[in-house]
């Protein structure tokens, strides 16, 4: 237990800890049926709607799993699934009333949360922090998308311009 | 999709992206029926033996869930349970010869994948970052210890000193 611990304990001890901050605040808040594996798909919903495949790829989490999770939270209340627009093949997965509620409740938490971290290391360092993160979690996907591992970009790349 | 990636997004990315890489290294190398979920206890486990309540502390995890990744290890051959010499009514979870190999093979990949990032931003920049990692790991799991949300502490403390 006196090892130095690694990125991968880490990330691991961030990631929990946080979604057991944030689920029980949005508890408190009016959303108690949520639970943090929702948050593969929640937390890369787009408010205009995402296609199930856009939520695979940005949470890294399969699709058969991702598809799982939104029925789960359209039973919920949470989603709906629709007809996209630009393409009647394909779903949109859209944000309820009380999706878009839990979406901005979330935004606030996570800024809070944040604004906490950010002032005990000091806004610069925290800053600087995020930076090397963003770019160790693009590179370490990087590595899956060149071996092939990692779930579909397709419709990603696409709608990320809007 | 566009706003700016939270810590809780981006660490959730690290950590599955990671937990692919590193599994599929060790199939690679002889264990090819561990699951990312395992981590949870062989990332803490120590060579000597650790308390199951210890290495709930350590991941995060309910001890619960603890006890059913060590019934899963066990039954894989990878640790043993065995009566702790300091206390006869604990129970010590020991790693077995393949438990050890295992141990070996996952920091050497890890420290292999951490070089990498390393290389890539620089390694004073990737020692800051891991500095402020193990900060917001510990001020967001200390948040847990406040206000009485975590796994137990205790036995953890004690044999951390070892």
């Amino acid at each position: 237990m006196t090892k130095d611990p690694d990125l991968g304990m880490l990330s691991a001890q961030v990631l929990f800890a946080l979604q057991r901050e944030l689920f029980r605040r949005l508890a408190e808040q009016g959303h108690p049926d949520l639970r943090p594996r929702h948050g593969a798909v929640l937390a890369y919903l787009d408010p205009q709607g995402s296609r199930a495949t856009e939520l695979a790829y940005a949470s890294g989490q399969h699709k058969q799993v991702i598809g799982t999770l939104i029925d789960e939270l359209e039973a919920l209340g949470y989603v709906q699934r629709r007809p996209d627009p630009q393409d009647r093949r394909a779903k949109l997965v859209v944000p309820t009333e009380r999706g878009l509620d839990q979406l901005r409740r979330s935004e606030a938490i996570l800024a809070e949360i944040e604004g906490g971290h950010a002032a005990d290391v000091g806004a610069e360092a925290y800053a600087a922090f995020k930076a090397v993160l963003r770019r160790v979690a693009a590179r370490q996907r990087g590595f899956e998308i060149r071996t092939g591992e990692s779930p579909p970009v397709r419709g990603a790349a696409v709608r990320r311009g809007r």
